[in-house]
């Protein structure tokens, strides 16, 4: 089958790899019809992280059960499914708490899994892991509506989440990512009134305009936090961080409200030395949130996507096809696109 | 009046300098009886901050009302008074949110105030700040119990509020400093069952049993990290943060229970590139707390000490004269003494 190899800084290639087998009794082997590039995967394509050349990389599969093993009891051949971009049990204490991306039994999309950007992933602890999507709803197109919820839309939602937004809340989304576009959705989809969009792109933050952000900011520095300090008279109780910066997570702290809440699900890989956590002590703004736990949403998000009452698919704005899914990389890279849609069998 | 100065880097000396007058109508003018020298002094007192030579120094005075401007409502001349180490309106916003520390009219002690560790004070906002001792309870034993309100047993406090700490919780506390003990006085008195004492000098590690320690960690890095695993058979839901420093505040996500909470209230000072939120972030520990709004707890701790339920005056290991005072600073800067007690007109 072919798959998308990580070769190095600024170097992805598709390559024929083994096709993914059954090998343990809780495993189902996926056939993805959709994937796509995550933001995360151009960490390491920018070479922040110690990824090794040779890797499998992807984490947000959708598509059809090919076969499942003789302890899956959730699944069938033929059932359409989303997966999480982490790979959990749905067992161990972490799991029953809602806090399925510490599974103590938790796994990733790459390696012997096959890598999600790719024709086929097997999915260890297949129970714990995927999401059925009702027969009725598996068209292409709502597919497509439905494929964010594996991995951003759930990220964005984790961020409003962890930021304590509630109905009538002002809030504040610093990223103008998918990530940063699918918290603004999920903080207009949790009721907030008003919500403060920061970004540097006057495209994207009219996608913002369009899933619900009331204001924009695309100023940077001391003059986009004058401008957010202004519009929230002082500063917002709730912070959306969707970059993972450091210089966004400082202005987080320097637009939330003393003694607000920055929700923060932004990689960290961008901190260094400069960030300054006497932004958050002085003014005691708590800091929550991490890594999403994206199959504790799923169900909840997905319910509102086949109602037609959210839509997170604005955040593809580029297609292309497995064998140049380089291109992809490019254009998110040059952000000259916001998230790149791959099908991997067309 | 004699007061502290703060002369440089290892340099404290006691001057003759003006005794501060009322000069609005919400001062209250403080004939400081008993005063302490802090953790945070030593941050200056080493060279870690920006304060500059010639600055008054000191921050936790207790004492009686001397005079009052005309606008002051709630004291009186002859008042037993215990002051937080910030001054607050009492009005504003955050004031009424309990959030003194980032009172809108804040203000110190330092400057044009006098400095906390001298012979006067004055007290701008007197009644948002100070709280009076009732008259039977003034006596000096009982000041020296209830000095420590001041700052450290409420930012231990603190930490116990900020990690979440409740009836029957295990905890863990790294620190074993004054407000590292004072912490471990706050989870007792909030009802935890077990509390771990991390720290590095074993005459401290015995105050923190004697305070309602159940265990103690006195090793370093990896093998006090596997300890208190070990004993909280993977990492504790609640961990007070008392240091501030790069290494402990990264040992406290490491001591947490993924989608704990650790209650930080050591001033980071000693935070640099090191500092590594990624623990913090893949197991979702919410970080919480920052600088104690002292004035929020003050009245509810003061009434266990009043009962006698509560006694934090342990942490004073050391006491010496005023004129003395950089022999208090040497021995809590070389750790032969937790905190140092002075008593001005002594």
């Amino acid at each position: 089958m072919k798959a998308t190899i990580f070769q190095g800084e600024n170097d992805v290639t598709v390559e024929e790899v083994k096709k993914p087998e059954i090998e343990d009794s809780e495993d189902a082997l996926i056939r993805v019809t959709h994937t796509c590039v995550c933001g995360s995967d151009l960490w390491h394509y920018r070479g922040y992280s110690d990824l090794v050349s040779g890797s499998s990389i992807g984490h947000e599969p959708a598509g059809v059960v090919e076969e499942v093993g003789d302890d899956v009891t959730s699944l069938e051949p033929g059932d359409t499914v989303l997966a999480p971009f982490s790979i959990s049990c749905g067992e161990c204490e972490f799991c029953r708490k809602g806090l399925y991306t510490s599974c103590k039994n938790g796994d990733s999309w790459d390696g012997s899994n096959g890598g999600a950007q790719g024709e086929y992933v097997k999915c260890p602890t297949a129970d714990g892991t995927l999401v059925k999507v009702p027969e009725e709803y598996t068209n292409d197109e709502m597919m497509e509506k439905l494929l964010p919820l594996t991995d951003v839309m759930c990220t964005g939602h984790h961020a409003a989440v962890s930021a304590k937004v509630s109905s009538g809340d002002t809030c504040i989304v610093i990223g103008d990512g998918a990530v940063g576009l699918c918290a603004v959705l999920a903080a207009q989809r949790l009721g907030a009134e008003r919500i403060i969009a920061m970004g540097h792109h006057e495209d994207r933050l009219e996608i913002a305009e369009d899933l619900g952000a009331t204001h924009t900011i695309s100023e940077r520095g001391e003059a986009a936090v004058e401008k957010a300090l202004e519009i929230t008279d002082g500063g917002s109780n709730h912070v959306l961080e969707c970059v993972g910066g450091e210089s966004s997570m400082n202005m987080a702290a320097e637009v939330a409200r003393p003694g607000g809440t920055v929700g923060y699900v932004g990689v960290p890989y961008g901190l260094g030395e400069e960030f300054n956590l006497f932004e958050y002590f002085g003014d005691n703004i708590e800091l929550r949130g991490g890594v999403a736990p994206v199959r504790k949403y799923i169900d909840e998000l997905m319910e509102d996507v086949l109602q037609g009452n959210l839509d997170p698919s604005p955040v593809f704005t580029k297609e292309v096809s497995l064998e140049n899914i380089d291109e992809g990389y490019e254009a998110m890279d040059d952000r000259n696109a916001v998230k790149v849609l791959v099908r991997p069998h067309t």
